[in-house]
């Protein structure tokens, strides 16, 4: 439902409810749109727009349902723990179940390598990341404070962290040159740009392992980024929320690690976010959690947790799901493996028509390089071939300049939200534009060359797909739904 | 966990994480704390605090753990409901489960008496009741901005709809000599006075039923209610969270069916609130609703509850059992058969004594009148008076205060969060302690009847409680409880 405003009616509402802060109109979000109005299924609808826009997990779920059938006392609605129902849906403690919070910290623990140590009672609970992010925001600055953010990032942090707190979020402007390294002369580029402009800088907001990027930050990188928050005095948030996605070598380094082992700082300026969407894939459960190692940060955010609290059915669940360590255990693995053989399939793939992937170790997407299908290098060219890739190739990939990226070109890609099948849809699609593409480009001017492409894709891909039966996408996601939902 | 400040620290840190706005201090949540650190139990502390500070239903979990029992394809945790497992934990639209809706909204015009009708597309989900007053300030006000509010009223509402939006509270004053009713006088005189303050009103909150009262407003109230927010154009946010707890005339009127039936009015300024914390009492579970006939409202609503969606787990369950219609039915009727009879029981057990109560029929407590039990009519004296009701009746009532009410000497008591037999053993201490404070005060000043009444209890109510066995509440909550979750 939208809805236009009248003049009237904006004047009822607030300031907040009639401007754009929400971000939705992003093509970000434009791109799940195109999806929802045209869903691709094998057999319903096997020329229909292939959903590679949402970073999703569900690589493991056949890991997950063995699990439940095999726990019954897990859940208040079976026989074995149904006599629990009105203890778990009575209790209304901020704090959280002592064994949900013990649960989440051994499972922060164990996928940071058992290398660092993590205290639930500093584990307060949130509406997912999302809520997290806000929270933190709240807590830590004022409004028109900012938060430096290295670029490329995640598209919702301007609505998690901006929209309602007032806060800005002003960009370390990071380069293809150096694979997006965050390096210090970029940190203290964007550090003095703020100055100059006279804002606060209050915070740094990291994400690690990075979305979109899926690379994972080297010790050098991190300790020089805590150096540096530590020379400022201002707070890090570091989003460690796909933390369990890394599928290959490097390894993830969480911040916790560098700060109990490599580097002396002021700790009360360290938050973490966490969250359950990714690395178990369960983005409805709003399982969020914000980790800080500043007393009086915890003490406020968890006043504020009363706006995003998560289900006391689902903290029950979860606590004994991730109390079982011989579960924990097998289901990081697993997940590990099976993304390292999608990603290498998709990657592989790629390489045959000549696309290249930024190399990564981590995430449930890689950072794709169509630089070269470019019609010029710029952000309108990237727009006018990703509708092609969108309209014509029917595939929702994410375009660059949504993920405030600095320099045109660049594609996110989601990979573990659909099974092998549709991951072989999706590549013989994308083989089939290289190539028209390279045909129809050759004896065409550049002003023409995009008309010329879109009508023989149009009739290509509709030859192509008729022929792709029997595979399936894994979440036919509703019509309606809804693209600004945290866990993307 | 509580820390202090340190003045460097506070710098760090917002102005928001560092005042009092989270209204935490405030005797409303002392009592809870007092509950939390000596909790009433019948035999392992039989001299403990009862909570009756917290407005929790706890009187039909018996016919929820049999219908969860007789439904086990109602959860994805069972044999029956695992195969769907993924689909719900991968759901992350932020319009909710369909069929969450429709069934929200069937229960919603069941619990008014068919006399409505809900569309499913109005209903947004939100973190509780917290978390959709909270989205409606931000929607409807700017900072500084203010709505107006009938005294007494929830304490919580200072943390919902003023912490993180900057908007204000303006108290319309009711007095007990009509039995707390809002009058036209009242709302004007209250508009008036922020007219002349330059304070911009944008909203009128209303809590019906009432929250402490108990009581339900009638349908002459409600129209002049409406006819005085149209006419001065400002929003209406009707919190209708107790609407199934009324149990004997006279009957709810929900503010739904005067704007349709009773009353013309620009229904772009009517919002309601809803939950299932209280009806159903399910307060762990985070289920709350904004309901809004104002389009741009549900659209900006619907993306502020990604901050505060509810678990698919737990619209899942919700979905199957308020689909079921002959459930439904029967909860809604035992639930209220319960209500009046404990309420009934409790009072007229009060009357004994010569304890007066508010006359009501909604609500899970009642607003005890112990105005003659004042050293003097200020709330210096109603809060002397409070403290030995906690700490030596060992009664957690919450003071009328806490509640911005007018008048001293008025108390909030619940009483559907424990079993018949704590209700007698909290009978027996009162009948005791007005007793003890007759004999107490005839033969001394007033000041120093608070010592001499407070040796006595402390020595006469050790001797009663040894007494009473056999009995238990139900809902030994935590030492860590929090106060200031909202379901209360």
């Amino acid at each position: 439902m939208e809805f236009s405003l009248k003049n009237e009616q904006q004047q009822l509402l607030s300031k907040m409810a009639t401007n754009d802060g929400h971000g939705e109109n992003s093509p970000y979000f434009d791109g799940w749109k195109a999806y929802d109005s045209d869903p691709y299924h094998p057999t319903r609808n096997p020329n229909g727009v292939i959903q590679m826009g949402l970073a999703e997990n569900q690589l493991c779920f056949d890991l997950i349902e063995e699990w439940v059938l095999n726990n019954p006392e897990a859940s208040i609605c079976t026989a074995e723990g149904a006599n629990k129902f009105m203890e778990v849906a009575i209790y209304q403690d901020y704090h959280g179940l002592p064994e949900f919070r013990n649960a989440v910290a051994r499972f922060m623990e164990k996928v940071r390598g058992e290398r660092v140590k993590f205290d639930p009672n500093r584990i307060v609970m949130s509406g997912g990341a999302t809520g997290a992010h806000e929270t933190l925001a709240f807590c830590l600055a004022d409004p028109e404070d900012a938060f430096l953010v290295p670029t490329p990032y995640y598209p919702g942090f301007d609505r998690d962290l901006r929209w309602r707190t007032g806060i800005q979020l002003l960009p370390i402007v990071c380069h293809s040159s150096n694979d997006f390294k965050v390096t210090k002369e970029s940190m203290e580029a964007a550090y003095q740009k703020a100055q100059e402009a006279n804002i606060r800088v209050k915070g740094f907001l990291l994400n690690n392992p990075s979305n979109p990027l899926g690379t994972v930050l080297d010790r050098e990188t991190l300790i020089d980024i805590v150096t540096f928050i530590n020379d400022k005095n201002i707070h890090l948030i570091c989003d460690e929320i796909y933390s369990a996605t890394v599928f290959s070598q490097p390894e993830f380094i969480s911040i916790s690690e560098i700060i109990e082992h490599d580097v002396q700082c002021n700790r009360d300026l360290i938050h973490l976010v966490y969250s359950l969407s990714k690395d178990l894939g369960f983005p409805g459960f709003r399982v969020g959690i914000l980790y800080s190692y500043n007393d009086a940060v915890v003490s406020c955010a968890r006043k504020m947790s009363s706006f995003g609290l998560v289900s006391t059915q689902t903290q029950h669940l979860i606590a004994s799901m991730l109390s079982d360590e011989t579960f924990t255990d097998k289901i990081i693995s697993t997940s590990s493996e099976r993304l390292a053989a999608r990603h290498g399939l998709f990657t592989r793939g790629l390489a045959q028509v000549g696309i290249g992937t930024l190399k990564s170790s981590a995430g449930l997407y890689f950072w794709m390089d169509l630089r070269r299908l470019l019609r010029e290098s710029t952000f309108e060219a990237e727009m006018e071939l990703w509708r092609i890739i969108i309209h014509e190739v029917k595939l929702n990939v994410s375009p660059g300049l949504s993920f405030h990226c600095s320099e045109p070109g660049w594609f996110r890609v989601c990979f573990a939200n659909m099974d092998d099948e549709s991951v072989r849809v999706a590549l013989r699609r994308i083989h089939k534009f290289v190539l028209v593409q390279g045909k129809a480009t050759e004896p065409t001017t550049p002003k023409s060359r995009c008309g010329s492409s879109k009508l023989q894709l149009s009739l290509s891909f509709r030859r192509l797909d008729e022929r792709v039966m029997g595979s399936h996408m894994m979440s036919p996601h509703s019509p309606m739904a809804s693209p600004l939902v945290r866990a993307t």
